[in-house]
């Protein structure tokens, strides 16, 4: 059930509540990505509590492939097999198999590939992706649907659009019939359907009124930040977001920068996700509510302050700018964690902070701010 | 101040206490290693302490090269730099000179060396080693010394004992120097002596004779674990101990296997240190209480017991073998991270129950029954 608790009166912004079997989400939210059942960085489902995760998001490709869902089922799903009690996420696959792994051959029944581990050929349809799913016991499944990169070309788009849409009641059957089942995990698994249509208007419009029909419990945005201009992907967002349902949560998947979410929420987005935090870390690419900072910059060498003064990270709360870059030029394994771990902190920190400027009725100054701020570099 | 708590009556093993400006250290201990001021596998200093660490082993070789020691003099010290607020140790930087750099030059004044990193001359004796030690500021300093490798012929062995015993002369006057200065970081540090000779018995005994006479607060036995046989290793360690001052903590250098630890606490050991809990995790070998197992072995694929039920490690008391497993597997840093904190953990409670053993009288079944037990594998 998702509540709608405020809404900002300038913008699209919404300050809302998904309740779930797995727990309560406050959005907007930012998702941690735990793609084979961990965060990269060695950060365990533990830590993402210091971190103040809410909702932790892992690969069904991934898992699939190793150690394989029916292992991961039978250790109690994904909250048994890594010990995050709280809400979880998981993709469809659907991205990882148009992105990651090797001869493609797409037909209406769902996808044949080659695994990236060691090239057997796997089917993966729209029930295969809900039965793994299924499997892995996430709180919200994705539907199973054709990403593709921009630009793309229209009719193909179109056609691709279509047959999501088609997939897309195939994963809500079957879904539905699986959480019939009197063995399943999580018998309120919920599905998220998936909008897409490159960057044309008219189809990620169509598309949406299609899908809406089907009325979800959740709604994402997808097939954005995979190649097109930042201002194309808010000007997609702004079309298709008057046609998504007001009273469901609505997920812009993949995005992205500090600046990028603030921008998202400002036109209506309430769930985020994105490697991004982990990935910069382990190169000392952190962000802090006074703009970027690359820590192996030689000017951090004798630095005795935290990484911000302000972040009560566990890294910022222990060690200092020195300590950590060292750490990261020796290749230590702890600089790279505790990278991670800041910048985990504080995408969190940043939709808690845009959750309390919502609430407390000073969003668009919060917005104007920090639209621009999070995307300078940092003074010091 | 060292302090024998108690002695076992059948074998030549100690209960003691050794009391430093940094903290108390219960011995037999353990010494954690935290080559370049971080354990590798992602584990800080905050680690240490859940795993119930009692002293921090730094390299001066590889700090000194990189970051180097006038940086972590400038952050408060190894103490200030890693956060870790309990008792260190730091090796010399003799082991690494003589095992890793390369193209040495040993002349009486100290050895010439190219750095590992970037090929760059450096020069370190005596005085250069203890200038080091003292700027990272380590509660305890190793003597410079020539570690040379087993077999070695007689006349060499000799001449470095004989070199290696007038630079402990130059050590300790440097460092009674250096803890003059008002500015110094541990007015109080500790010089250990380290004996060497091979595996010579009159050099060896000699050897000890000769540097017990300068009435240091702790003496190391140096050279082993370095290409003899085991067996070699427990007769030299027999042969010099009786000439080693009975008030003094005795330190057997870079050893060893668990079971290694037991037979060296019956022949009078006090401190140990190794790389051994930490390399052998990251390729899934693990020590427990019912011997040693190989995670990656297929039996544990889907085994939902953690590594020892009987294990109150942050990996054992949250994660299933066939999770962390999987996280090996899959070359997550958290499954590396999670094995590193369960054989550190599992170290340093071995010399806790070695230490209960010896206070509670029941040494000798205690040694008796693990030192087989140890070394052999898991049955489950």
């Amino acid at each position: 059930m998702y509540i709608i608790i405020c809404k900002d009166e300038k913008s699209r912004a919404r300050r809302g509540r998904l309740v779930t079997p797995h727990g309560v989400i406050e959005t907007p939210v930012f998702m941690n990505v735990a793609t084979c059942g961990a965060i990269k960085g060695g950060v365990s489902a533990f830590d993402l509590k210091d971190v103040h995760c809410q909702i932790m998001l892992s690969n069904t490709y991934h898992l699939h492939i190793r150690p394989g869902d029916k292992l991961v089922r039978d250790q109690g799903g994904l909250r048994g097999f890594t010990g995050w009690d709280g809400p979880t996420l998981t993709d469809s696959g659907g991205f990882q198999v148009f992105s990651l792994a090797g001869l493609r051959k797409i037909k209406e029944e769902g996808v044949t590939f080659a695994s990236h581990i060691d090239g057997r050929r796997i089917f993966m349809g729209p029930e295969e992706s809900m039965r793994i799913q299924s499997n892995l016991g996430s709180t919200i499944a994705m539907a199973f649907d054709e990403c593709v990169e921009n630009p793309a070309e229209y009719n193909y788009a179109k056609r691709s659009c279509e047959r999501t849409a088609r997939w897309l009641v195939r994963c809500r059957d079957e879904l539905y019939r699986l959480s019939q089942d009197e063995n399943t995990l999580n018998p309120g698994q919920l599905l998220f359907g998936i909008n897409q249509g490159s960057t044309y208007a008219d189809l990620r419009i169509r598309h949406m009124e299609t899908i809406r029909e089907l009325d979800l419990p959740g709604y994402a945005i997808g097939g954005l930040a995979v190649g097109e201009e930042t201002e194309e992907m808010y000007r997609i967002i702004e079309t298709v977001e008057p046609y998504m349902p007001e009273d469901r949560p609505r997920y812009l998947m993949g995005v992205g920068t500090p600046a990028n979410i603030v921008e998202g929420v400002h036109r209506g987005v309430d769930f985020f996700d994105c490697v991004m935090p982990s990935r910069n870390a382990r190169h000392g690419n952190l962000f802090t509510w006074a703009g970027k900072m690359n820590l192996l910059n030689e000017k951090y060498l004798n630095d005795p302050r935290p990484i911000d003064e302000n972040c009560g990270c566990p890294a910022c709360r222990n060690h200092s700018r020195a300590y950590i870059r060292h750490l990261i030029k020796a290749k230590e394994m702890l600089g790279m964690r505790l990278a991670v771990l800041h910048n985990l902190y504080f995408y969190n920190e940043l939709t808690a902070k845009i959750r309390e400027a919502l609430e407390g009725g000073y969003y668009e100054s919060f917005y104007q701010k920090y639209r621009t701020a999070l995307a300078e570099r940092r003074p010091d």
